[in-house]
């Protein structure tokens, strides 16, 4: 009889391991309880696709992003918010640059790491929860391919529109998304085919995240081609105004809002 | 809906990308068709636990391995098989230092890549169907925490028996295993539990690896403690004649042929 994994943190719990093994500071996962391992994150895909990730990444400091991680962060102005902070990389070198930033997550073991690294504002919401704030931000960031969270055609109207009710005038959002469309390999081919069959778009992922015996539940992230994101944003209260397409597959979407 | 993975040579598929990640020949896993990502291997046990551990280490040489793997080559004499013998890493050694040697896999893909690595004398299958060969042997390899392979109490027998009659006079046993009871982590103190609670040995896994869109059939891979191994191993053709606890948890158990 095969067990189903636990609901629970999962994103949390990664990253609290991984912040672990990187300070040597509390427990550390291991093998057969002496070799140390490295903290992996298990993404699966509900075509039965999974993959193994190291996490250390969510940890790395700016010396070892990637070039497009440095473009957005160039790109802020005024006040950020941002959005799917994990461990905090992103915050904490706005900080470092006295820029004002709020970190949100809606991991509570995220936000505890987040926490201990150093990052100061921290909210645990979704948008649509925080846009109840009363907060304003100039700058929105969606890094770490975290357009991802706009979902789909349905949820990606709602989610711009909480983000532009927390929007001052000519705030902008900066987003780093992955055009999928690019590959041969079938299994992502097939698996674009299978959603269109459905109604979807092609890059709308059906994810779950595991570690050790969590799960999250099934969630949609997609990943998009900056077409699609363009058809997605017309009707919003933002417009497509930049594509930087220059690590392509992966680019950086700017949105403004609309005047 | 979701969809279950199909049913494939994980092992072999892994280990391609592994020696094409290592030698840097042939298509490699990318993240975003870019990105250079490891090879992790996926090992989900039947309570929902899940783990990814980098898959490198299976084409290591000697200067990286764990100090019980030089200890049990050092022991080998006469003709050896080497069960489990995946990308050949053992293999590999035995053979610079003349030792006749046969590896012995199920994985097609296994022994496609430890024949492009050089071992000679490569077989396909179990060792039930290579007792029928007519092959003798006077050292039987069980490296890479192997000793799992003889599952829990019912098939320990059939597999030392397979073994026996495969072995000349004086025949040995190496057979690298893992004592899992010294751990107070509760994911495992109930999980073997739950194995008692049902008539298995605690640390008989019941388990499956998924790569990529692949995954194994569920299968039991016994992890023992050196006690539970002399019961397993009494009324067998075998005696367990030494016990290496240098780096415990692990250990090495030496079986001899009763004569």
């Amino acid at each position: 009889m095969v067990t189903e994994p636990r609901i629970g943190d999962v994103f949390g719990e990664l990253l609290r391991d991984a912040l672990a093994v990187a300070t040597g500071v509390g427990p550390r996962p291991l093998a057969g309880g002496r070799l140390p391992r490295p903290v992996i994150e298990i993404i699966e895909r509900d075509d039965g696709l999974i993959n193994g990730a190291p996490a250390a990444h969510y940890l790395d400091g700016p010396e070892s992003w990637q070039p497009y991680d440095h473009r957005a962060v160039d790109r802020v102005r005024g006040e950020v918010l941002d959005i799917g902070a994990g461990a905090g990389r992103i915050a904490l070198l706005l900080q470092e640059r006295s820029v004002p930033v709020t970190g949100l997550d809606i991991s509570p073991g995220a936000l505890a790491v987040a926490r201990r690294r150093g990052v100061r504002d921290l909210v645990r919401a979704t948008v649509d929860e925080h846009a109840g704030s009363g907060r304003r931000y100039d700058t929105f960031l969606l890094l770490g391919n975290n357009l991802g969270l706009i979902e789909g055609r349905h949820r990606a109207a709602q989610f711009l529109a909480a983000l532009a009710a927390m929007a001052r005038p000519g705030a902008q959002v900066i987003a780093h998304g992955t055009d999928p469309y690019g590959t041969s390999d079938p299994v992502h081919t097939s698996y674009h085919q299978r959603n269109r069959d459905r109604g979807r778009l092609g890059g709308q992922l059906r994810l779950r995240l595991r570690y050790r015996d969590l799960a999250t539940g099934w969630f949609d992230y997609l990943v998009c081609s900056p077409e699609e994101l363009a058809g997605l944003v017309h009707g919003t209260p933002w417009r497509l105004v930049d594509v930087d397409l220059a690590d392509a597959p992966y680019y950086l979407a700017t949105l403004r809002l609309a005047e």
